[in-house]
């Protein structure tokens, strides 16, 4: 039998058919790796290995140092007492004042004449008095650490050395002074509160489930994580001005699957607010405050459909400071 | 032009060049499978994970009890009163008591005319009075925690409930209430002591750098882990009667890679070796005691060729216990 004329030139047909082989089977492998890289199980990673990678996607530089961001409203003079105090703090990188004075300036002239100055103060003037205005995204910050301190709040160095030397250690969690908690009730309707509430648990002691932010370390990531919550938790926080703080708990603790914080217990730390000469006395003291941080607790376990809050009793001192701390009582 | 006989049944032919290209395919697909797994980078997995896994190979069942192990010598009127004290702690899977008085039959007997007991306890009766003997891998453990306490060490139970709780959080680490460091000299000798001594480092307050496993949880897979060390160590021990817990803090720190311990600071645990009336007052009031222990860290370093002890300054207590122990004294 006669082949045709293809059929005649076996090294041309060899050749066509060892290239259609050779791109299905490359066709094939790119096929392959691409299914296998979708299926690989999520690495979780390294808390340092992840927080590398992100400090190269962010331009952030290091985990030692970290930026202040101070909100402020009508109390100058505490704000000025505390900056003058804060700006010589060790691993500080740069202060970011939150100017929700709107409508008078940022005292930059006054501040800048009282210079030269350890580290670079950057007044942010806002143009709504906000209380989430703190936490916005902002393009000064370049570190991975916040330390986040409300405008009538004194920490000493040794407090916030110790702290940011936890939060390096960990680094997932808001790393602060102040604990709460929240309260279960039998009708399911939750409260929010101190020591003075009910201890939950049946065990010795008492639980915190939220670190407020006022006086903490965080993550800066979490600035990002707040910004792309619901529409209705920015509303929230804006119809109250109030749970900014009981926000960002719900959104760590929700980010993370364990407790939002770990509660160090202060050395030193004071409150100022009795020194202002500018009338202003803080959010706190409105007649509502406390009620609307409940109110606040039940609107978010219903916006998130969850209640994402986890209790803790670890307790954080720093070990021989004040001397001795430590030594038994026998 | 006419086609050869094959070319002219095109069903066949495709048939065959269809299996064979299936088959390369196929062959393909496996080895580029077998080579990226392979290639997969290590996965380090969740803690917990491995653990779970740990459990499978080990035949342990759970991280939510543990066993206690009680070396005892000479000192059996103490020993039976801390039995009948921890025996009742929650959580206590088993008591394993090392009886290293040889010669002398453990009280079995004794304890069986005393019961019913609420857990196990079984008296493991000693060939040789080493200080070692409490690091064997006893077949007896089941649990994946072991609390080790020496036989004149009363911790209270909040004390061990709260640690316990610490632990299951740090499982890789020894979480105890005994801190100890050593301290570098400018001649690169250590040597070993307690807050007396210089605290290392420039900051505020002191360090520590083990945490003894006299009155400490720990992960029962350290025991195979000292058994695995090289035989110097042990004869140190030996040769000492000494610093088994040295040791265990440097196999500890090496393994991990951070520090072997969390100090927890106990609200409530005694020392009644005063109470004892055997006239034997333990093994610290030899009068070269403190000295071996430095002679012992020299020795350990010189076996690893490295100082692996990490210095930490995190203390933790229990929130709200006792209670408000977290209030500002403002």
């Amino acid at each position: 039998m006669r082949c045709c004329h293809i059929c005649k030139l076996p090294g041309r047909v060899m050749g066509i058919r060892v290239l259609r082989l050779s791109l299905v089977v490359i066709l094939v492998l790119l096929l392959v790796a691409g299914a296998l890289t979708a299926l690989l199980p999520s690495v979780k990673e390294d808390k340092m290995l992840m927080l590398r990678r992100e400090i190269k996607s962010q331009g952030k530089s290091t985990m030692d140092s970290f930026t202040l961001i101070m909100q402020t409203y009508n109390r100058t003079d505490l704000l000025l007492k505390l900056l003058n105090h804060y700006q010589a703090v060790p691993n500080l990188h740069k202060v970011i004042v939150v100017w929700n004075n709107i409508g008078e300036k940022a005292p930059d002239e006054l501040w800048n004449s009282l210079g030269p100055h350890p580290i670079p103060v950057i007044f942010k003037q806002q143009t709504a008095n906000r209380m989430r205005n703190r936490l916005q995204v902002f393009p000064e910050l370049e570190t991975i650490a916040v330390l986040m301190v409300d405008d009538d709040t004194l920490i000493s160095t040794p407090d916030l050395v110790f702290a940011f030397s936890v939060w390096q250690q960990f680094p997932d969690q808001i790393v602060g002074f102040v604990p709460r908690k929240h309260v279960s009730t039998s009708s399911g309707i939750y409260s929010y509160g101190s020591f003075e509430m009910q201890a939950p648990g049946s065990g010795n002691g008492d639980q915190y489930s939220m670190v407020l932010i006022g006086a903490s370390f965080f993550n800066s990531k979490y600035l990002e994580l707040f910004q792309r919550q619901p529409a209705a938790v920015h509303a929230l926080i804006d119809d109250t001005q109030n749970c900014d703080d009981i926000a960002m708990n719900f959104i760590i603790a929700k980010h993370i699957g364990k407790t939002s914080g770990i509660f160090v217990k202060p050395v030193n730390m004071d409150n100022l607010e009795k020194e202002t000469n500018s009338g202003y006395s803080g959010m706190w003291h409105r007649a509502e405050h406390a009620l609307q941080r409940s109110y606040c607790i039940n609107k978010l376990v219903n916006i998130y459909d969850s209640m994402p809050l986890k209790y803790s009793n670890i307790m954080i001192s720093q070990f021989g400071f004040p001397y001795a701390n430590y030594k038994r009582k026998i």
